[in-house]
């Protein structure tokens, strides 16, 4: 059979988060595979309560992993590493980044307790990786985190282009600029065949900004603030941290990072030489001993994340510092949507305590990581693409995203997780429906994300719990009393007496008239006692609780 | 004692949502009251899951009932008469309201099963209504719903002027404009000594625009598009159904409206005569029947509930109408912060069904009901009142709004839920902070925010939930086995066994060699059981859960 080139999304395509991107190339059903990112997003109370972090699952790959040559990582954010240590064990082959990625990967590697001996770091372009049928380089390009890299993976059926995040930012403050004459000469040296190409912004209608345009706002910003300065950002964004470090000092005061992801991510930029200057930064001990005019955090927690320390700060005292009237807090970010809530929280927080709180809405000190739209276009042109294939978006931003380039005559598909999509010819053509899913970390076990854990939790959450505990003895007779724990209801209801109290005196009542075959059966009996707990708890406070009943059997002597 | 004339905000300030203000002139302690606004807000996953509706406590106003007086609804949004049904038993005093306020005031009665013999419905200025020591008219003012009210509360202390929720709007389609000349009247009539006043919109810098203004852009809108077209906005929001059904005609469609909220709204803005004249309308059935392009659906649900008509169109098949390739889909409307999840889900549903979305960022297809920063400051230059208390907003917005109040030389103060001011003097004082907080509809039952029920709920979620059920025989003996059911919780954990087998075992275990005091006590072998069974699990599978004991005692024959 004709070999063939195909493209998976198992992750990313249809949402934004835990990306994962599976490529073949060879005979149908015999190609060999890499996967390009391996990502996590981040669970709710709406969709999972309780869940600590979201990621593709791998079952596809894991039946194929035979197939599988490589893994490659485009670049060290959550959504595109954060899946690696969880899932490295299932999947066991090399993994190519380059250096400062490589550290975060090793990272996440190490804290599952997996061994790090196949993690590869590559140098970009000219350096080309061998896997398999493909052939792979690192190509530098500007993000919200250094070294955010496209790849070209070159195969028999042509050269596709994998733009992983970016922007087209020629001066990002810290890693390597957007070149244009780089992905010309790319174009150039061999036709793109396939761009697969990050979606994020089609929305915005307007080009991207560069991160250095912040330099002076977030100046002239510090300058004005009269007591102490807080600042939020991602802990990632490694130039943004150095923008406004850089702006405290000019400012005339000393830095203090809040938050360990921060200063792991600056340790972190500064040992693989992605960041070659930062400040010098106080502890909080010592900024808290300095007068409030001559100090500046930098904190974590842009995105309300309950630990971090911008809720902390909120709150009240966190690591001996408190806020108080006349501080200003700067978010220097975006609310991803569904964050509102808390970020209000802690704007609400802070207005509380007096503190002054600026936010990012009027565009002077947050840019975004992502290609506008215009910039898309763009992109498009200096590659000439014979196919685009949107990724990196929600369903709505894929098809907007191919819709620009139908525009332009350029072939494309809207391939959401689970379709795979045969590349070889001119136009991109469905081949086949692949099964995905989600796992979820839950605690220290990965589920399934249609196990049932999630949906229980959820029905519990919105309808509470009942549990009725009855024992029938050696005789088959039931014990007349049956017990009832509720957790999560309405203690008292329409009867006036406690819901629990009145539970068990229908349930004895039911108990006392209950036939002999019922009694024997497990089954029948369970869904007898279930069906009057839920219909009395209806009666009662107008819900139906979720209903567990442990029958216990007493055995002869 | 001197009289005195106080304010007490019981919902409503610190928080968007279930408004509920105190007013009282007397002697301190004996003030005869009023409460203007009694409104609901929505739970969320977050917060409050399961909850079907959230209100003020109004346990405070309970033990003063002796001293209320009356309540006065200044309009019909859920947010200031949502709770009338539900709390009206708790207070039994006069309700007053304008006509379509007030048939909605009457349905919240009659659904909850309260007599509605102490409404009122009330004229606009010039009547007054006499309560206690207030003087109390009803002022006509543009908002999002027709019939919207300031009230002017004329107390021996001076003159109040509470505006409610308000825009300035001249040609609000439906209702009555913003009359600057009766405001200015108000003012010149008699001193405002207090503005008790609307934040929700104190960030927005540019004054407000017209309901009139979409009238051009909607109808070009609906002209525009080739197949179905359907809108969403709230229901109450009578101008903009107005607006919208008057395009569709305009463009050669009939209308349908989807959503029971919707027609109870159109309906009763008819009967009470503040909608003059609306289109004939079709039911879905017709709608079905018609070409595409001859039908324009407006439907509720903009905010993304789970059960109205946008989501359940954007679902699939629904009232036999399915939207398709090519159909157009407009959220007339702003996503209210915390909704966009369910937002962006229904947008990402019609995308993949085809369905062109257009939303109002750009302003052309909505505009707020509410005055923004530059229309409030035009508020407080027409009735120039001596003090200014600002409601209606979260802790941020009753903060800037007072701080624009300040500058221009307003007294103010920041007042949130439960801070009792007297208005007496020249300057607000803090004189009591009552115990205020949140009651719950939950299922047919109301609860305390506090009780507890949530809260267990909240940790279901989070931590899944564990019964153990033990049984002590006749001889104070326990029987060796535990029975464990799991809900929410990971099967199988580290051992590789299912969990709550392995709970079990150890249960077993513990049972095998528990001492004898530990099984008389109740309260001591409960703890020792739950603190097994939540450090197994932590152990097993990382989470701790809640953990439900039932111990059966025998009974000796």
């Amino acid at each position: 059979m004709a070999e063939r080139l195909i493209y998976l999304p198992l992750g990313g395509a249809g949402e934004i988060g835990m990306n994962a991107y599976v490529y073949g190339y060879g005979e149908p059903g015999r190609e060999r595979l890499i996967l390009v990112d391996l990502g996590v997003t981040f669970g709710d109370m709406d969709s999972a309560p309780g869940i600590d972090l979201i990621m593709a699952d791998m079952g596809w790959l894991e039946d194929n992993r035979d197939r599988l040559e490589a893994i490659f990582i485009t670049h060290g954010h959550e959504d595109h590493v954060g899946a690696l240590g969880l899932l490295y064990g299932r999947l066991k082959v090399p993994v190519y980044a380059r250096r400062f990625t490589g550290t975060l990967a090793r990272m996440k590697m190490e804290e599952a307790g997996q061994p790090t001996d196949k993690l590869r770091i590559v140098a970009p372009r000219p350096e080309i990786v061998h896997a398999g049928p493909f052939d792979v380089q690192f190509v530098p390009l500007s993000h919200s985190i250094p070294e955010s890299s496209a790849l070209i993976i070159d195969t028999p059926a042509g050269r596709v282009v994998h733009t992983g995040d970016f922007k087209l930012d020629g001066t990002p403050v810290v890693g390597e600029p957007f070149d244009p004459m780089l992905f010309h000469e790319i174009a150039n040296e061999r036709p793109v065949k396939v761009l697969a190409c990050d979606s994020t912004n089609v929305f915005s209608p307007n080009p991207g900004r560069s991160e250095a345009m912040l330099a002076n706002p977030l100046l002239d910003f510090v300058v004005a603030q009269k007591q102490m300065v807080v600042a939020t950002t991602f802990a990632s964004n490694v130039a943004r941290l150095k923008t406004l470090a850089d702006a405290g000092i000019a400012a005339g005061r000393q830095i203090c990072l809040l938050g360990r992801a921060m200063r792991k991510m600056v340790t972190a930029a500064i040992e693989t030489g992605v960041l070659t200057s930062f400040p010098d930064v106080i502890g909080p001990e010592q900024a808290a001993e300095l007068p409030r005019n001559k100090v500046m955090l930098i904190v974590t927690g842009s995105q309300g994340e309950r630990r971090a320390a911008s809720m902390q700060l909120s709150m009240g005292r966190y690591l001996g510092l408190e806020l108080k009237e006349g501080d200003s807090f700067l978010f220097s970010s975006r609310t991803i949507p569904g964050n509102e809530r808390p970020v209000i929280r802690i704007m609400n927080n802070l207005s509380r305590r007096g503190v002054d709180v600026f936010d990012a809405d009027d565009g002077f000190y947050h840019v975004s990581g992502h290609a506008n739209r215009p910039d898309l276009q763009a992109v498009h042109d200096l590659l000439k693409p014979e196919i685009l294939i949107p990724m990196h978006g929600e369903h709505m931003h894929l098809r907007e995203h191919a819709a620009l380039g139908q525009a332009k005559g350029i072939a494309t598909a809207i391939a959401t997780n689970g379709t795979m999509l045969d590349l070889t010819g001119a136009t991109p053509r469905v081949v086949d429906d692949v099964a995905t899913g989600r796992l979820y970390l839950d605690g220290t076990v990965l589920i399934g994300a249609m196990d049932g854990i999630v949906r229980d939790r959820i029905r519990m959450a919105l309808n509470g719990h009942a549990t009725v505990s009855i024992i029938i003895d050696e005789n088959d007779e039931p014990l007349p009393d049956a017990w009832v724990e509720t957790m999560g209801l309405a203690q008292q209801g329409r009867a006036g007496v406690p819901l629990a109290r009145h539970l068990e005196s229908e349930l004895a009542e039911f108990l006392d008239r209950v036939d002999a075959r019922t009694v024997m059966d497990d089954k029948k009996l369970d869904e007898a006692i279930r069906k009057i707990t839920r219909n009395v708890a209806m009666e009662e406070i107008g819900k139906k609780p979720e209903v567990k009943v442990i029958i216990s059997r007493l055995a002869a002597d």
